[in-house]
């Protein structure tokens, strides 16, 4: 007999589940329920669609419920919502929007992929008529509404996440002003607060006003209709309009209401096979807990390329194919502005909380060679393990080329390989592509130089006990670099000058040094090392210190001098990026051109 | 006692070995002697200062003499050409060009970095003034002048490799008439023929006359300077500058002379610890013959990333590190106009040559989400093996997103991952840089499918002998389509149809199905399989066929019609791609969109 499979959720999941499910079964009854209007949407392009830079509405439909019957012979049914799932007697109870009638829909095979909901805060005032969540096209028509009927001027964005981050850039794009509040002490959470503070300063060059640590308390909406957000701190921010995005929650509901086992982190639990405790009923998607691969345990890892994946393998094992999910890696990419940042794997805060042992390295290569034009810098994070350098995780943040080197990366992990293998992987070089020692290759070899005992690390977070050790703070910059700004205490011998001066170095103190990105420093503690001294590198150098200590310093070095310039400029920090743009304008640069090395 | 290091070249592969040596160790004397009058100069770099996308000689100079000595306290010597080794008394014989002077050098250990040298085949004309290498600065310095003062108005570059390209692309945009003469069938020899037809109907869309099979015969020069090219069969072409490109062969003189082993393809041959049959010299880069990693054997790889690494090893290895060097995979890249083509691994030729079992597959994806603005799409071939899936070479042609997705390939190769991995990782999604199952993820698919037998699958170059043993060629594309071009003897049953007219179908007959990319065929070859057919998946589609046999077809599809607009849009060829221009343009697109499945 002919099994029916129902699926319960037509995006991404439940839509790729559908579609492979056909391919591998002609005479199943597939019948995918969809609560909302549209099928298969492109739940990630929302923010440009409200944004404008995707004009049309129907681009984002990736397919239609015409084209899944025709083509698959699908049953679908949008505007059908499932309120219950009765496992005895194996139906579904369906709301039918459009006629106004309840059915029962028998199944053999049950998947849920019922994706999950923003998070609105019970809170006083967020629950009004000017606050929006973005999740679906409905509510991305009714945010494009708003702004062309009522021309608000002014909107604060809650949750940096990479909604609201996107959300930010679009609104600013439409001529709005816009705030940006945050309750922790960072953007991205997937990023560390290192990494994420090149957004923060990004953000604020691009007129968003950010307000960190800043829980929002209520929402007050005067007669005129203008708001007022009142956060933490006492602060006021009043605006016209308010897109809440603080995250999202799985759909458990329906599982819950069915006795499924549910995880401690609020997703439906999955086996290996993707069946939830009842074997005939699997999930899918932004709805379950995945096993974290690198870190271990379990996780919600909202993201649509895995709802894809986990759609097509329920498939494979419900057609009877042998599948085994081992978990994910989780790899996100957000574009802020001109800012690119992504990651994949652990992050240095999920590795610190799952007590994994890790060390760490910062890079800062160029996107493509630099003699070719348009080589821009970008901030290259990598976490290994201590012993055989295995890659835990990484992080980027530039404006060109970053989506290459984490996809390489994410490969990497994917394949369990070693900082020193990405020394050794050949990447593609052509000037206006890469160089000679691709971005990758130098992160292996700066990691590796560490694991192989060449040079020894300390890092920005550890600056001040060190220097309370008895550590001695050595700048290897230029002069002018130096008294432009530099750690509080050090002492300043150009590289150049090092092995003529080792004598004003005192030779029973650790010496501590740290250049603009850490190539210079690299040297001068090899030269320091084999002259006898114990010498420690700053990884990352003093940009990555002024990262991680921003009220220390005046900001990120190169970011001020640039930020009336253009976009792309705004983030010129290292002086190879300062010696193309001094090229380009005629004017000398200010500091030592830093190439990357090894 | 302190050892002297001799390093013979000082570009890529020597300098980067000098440095190396200098971290690892301060007491050694370093001597790095150069011939020609720069170091560390951008190589790559050259055919973009010809034309003026670099715009200064000084930033094609990675670094000086003087940076050299100064940081690293190594003594370069520029204009200094070794004559011979005596590897007896450990000593180089060095003539100094600038002070006309010769004298002797010893060392310690000797490291041989001399590059490759053009090839300029001994014919008649060929060594003219007006006859070109490109190799070093002052090769294109010689060409630049020329151009400059010459005005001359068409050039002929013979020899279609990167630097041939990149030549007929810079001599294009300086406003000359270009032909490009090759004696094989094809360019760019790392990409198998049908991959280097898009490059070959792209050349001729840019206006480059494309003269394939056509082995250069003589060069005259008529009293004006006016010169005549003659090629195989007797075709003349006038031209007033000759770029000879038709590769480079190693520097191996010296070596020769020294009594070094040297291999069967004229590279010298080293051990895995970069020595050569003396173990007191080394040898890298281009000059060396290279352990092929994927297809065995040994190789010729002049890329400047092996020299640099391979630089790098040779100076661990100095300095009392633990060196093994397995070999290369060979990862290129070149832009062609819009157009780039990059290769990881083995090609087919390589495969058949080396008598290695593989299967392929072709696909077409997008460089990211179609729904947001700029999306194009590529044409992805990857080889594996027949029996695991796992990975052994990869090519991709197409305007966008090839360098990221041929490095996620190469760093696939390197960790030995099979197509099934392929499908799984994890690439990061944003509407602006992937889609939800990344180009690579599809090409896992895709090629998973044959391996798990959910479909079989043949091949351009295999329609005829298909249809000789009697299949049935049939096309699922539109009516609309089917019209305007299709494999001759084709029956046409578009895919939404094929369920119900299967009676038209022959059952005693393998059925040869194809669309236009492969994904529709891929559809009906499932519903045909499950309903008793014995069905083959032409993998790639019309697409690959047209560019296996572009005799029979008229042109790659697509690429005729948009070939008025703009650069981008030349390479249109897929339905997808249409759509988007036809959204852009207000036109309906006139195919039916055909979206990546997997």
């Amino acid at each position: 007999m002919e099994r029916t499979l129902v699926i319960v959720g037509g995006v991404a999941g439940g839509a790729s589940c559908a579609a492979r499910a056909r391919r591998l079964d002609e005479t199943a009854t597939i019948v995918m329920l969809e609560r909302g209007p549209h099928i298969s949407f492109a739940n990630c392009g929302l923010p440009y669609f409200v944004g404008g830079q995707i004009d049309r509405r129907d681009k984002l439909l990736v397919t239609t419920p015409d084209r899944m019957r025709q083509r698959f012979g699908i049953d679908v049914r949008v505007r059908h919502e499932v309120l219950s799932v009765d496992r005895a007697s194996r139906t579904v109870e369906v709301r039918d929007h459009e006629a106004g009638r309840t059915y029962r829909q028998p199944y053999d095979v049950l998947v849920l992929s019922p994706g999950a909901q923003p998070v609105r805060p019970k809170l006083p005032g967020l629950d009004g008529q000017r606050v929006f969540t973005l999740r679906t096209v409905p509510d991305a028509e009714r945010i494009r509404a708003f702004v062309e009927d009522r021309d608000p001027r002014a909107a604060v964005v809650v949750g940096g996440g990479a909604i609201g981050l996107e959300m930010a850039e679009n609104l600013v794009g439409l001529g709005l002003d816009v705030a940006l509040v945050e309750m922790a002490d960072q953007v991205m959470p997937w990023l560390d607060r290192e990494m994420a503070e090149w957004i923060h300063q990004h953000l604020t060059l691009k007129g968003v006003q950010l307000h960190l640590n800043s829980p929002v308390q209520r929402c007050d909406e005067a007669p005129d209709g203008r708001l007022t957000v009142r956060v933490g701190g006492g602060r006021r921010i009043d605006c016209d309009m308010v897109i809440c995005a603080i995250g999202v929650k799985p759909e458990v509901d329906l599982a819950r209401a069915a006795g499924l086992d549910i995880g401690a982190r609020g997703g439906i639990l999955v086996n290996p096979q993707l069946q939830t405790s009842d074997p005939s009923i699997y999930a899918i998607g932004d709805a379950i807990e995945t096993l974290d691969h690198v870190a271990g345990g379990r996780r919600l890892m909202p993201l649509a390329g895995l709802a894809n994946r986990q759609g097509r393998l329920a498939a494979d094992h419900i057609c009877g194919k042998d599948v085994h999910y081992a978990g994910a890696i989780g790899t996100g990419i957000v574009r802020v502005f001109d800012l690119v940042a992504a990651s994949t794997g652990a992050n240095e805060k999920t590795l610190k909380a799952q007590s994994v042992a890790y060390a760490k390295s910062y890079t800062h290569p160029a996107s493509h060679a630099g003699y070719y034009p348009g080589a821009v810098p970008m901030v290259m994070k990598i976490l290994f393990a201590p012993d055989t350098g295995r890659l835990l995780g990484a992080q980027i943040v530039g404006v060109d080329g970053v989506d290459k080197r984490i996809d390489v990366l994410a490969t990497a992990l994917y394949a369990g390989l070693s900082v020193s293998d990405l020394a050794a992987i050949e990447l593609a070089y052509a000037p206006p592509f890469g160089t000679g020692k691709d971005a990758v290759n130098i992160a292996g070899y700066v990691g590796g130089n560490t694991l192989d005992g060449d040079v020894d690390v300390f890092h920005a977070d550890q600056v001040d006990r060190q220097v309370g050790e008895g550590g001695f703070l050595l700048d290897v910059r230029t002069a002018g670099e130096f008294h432009r700004g530099h750690i509080d205490g050090a002492a300043n011998i150009p590289i150049d000058d090092i092995r003529g001066r080792l004598d004003e170095i005192p030779r029973d103190r650790t010496v501590l040094v740290y250049c603009l990105t850490g190539i210079r420093s690299y040297y001068a503690c090899r030269i320091l090392t084999q002259a006898g001294f114990r010498a420690l590198n700053l990884s990352g150098g003093y940009m990555v210190y002024c990262a991680a200590e921003p009220s220390r310093c005046k900001g990120i070095p190169g970011l001020r001098r640039w930020k009336r310039a253009s976009a792309m400029e705004t983030f010129c920090s290292t002086p190879e990026e300062r010696q193309i743009l001094a090229n380009r304008s005629g004017r000398r640069p200010q500091e030592e051109s830093e190439r990357p090395a090894d």
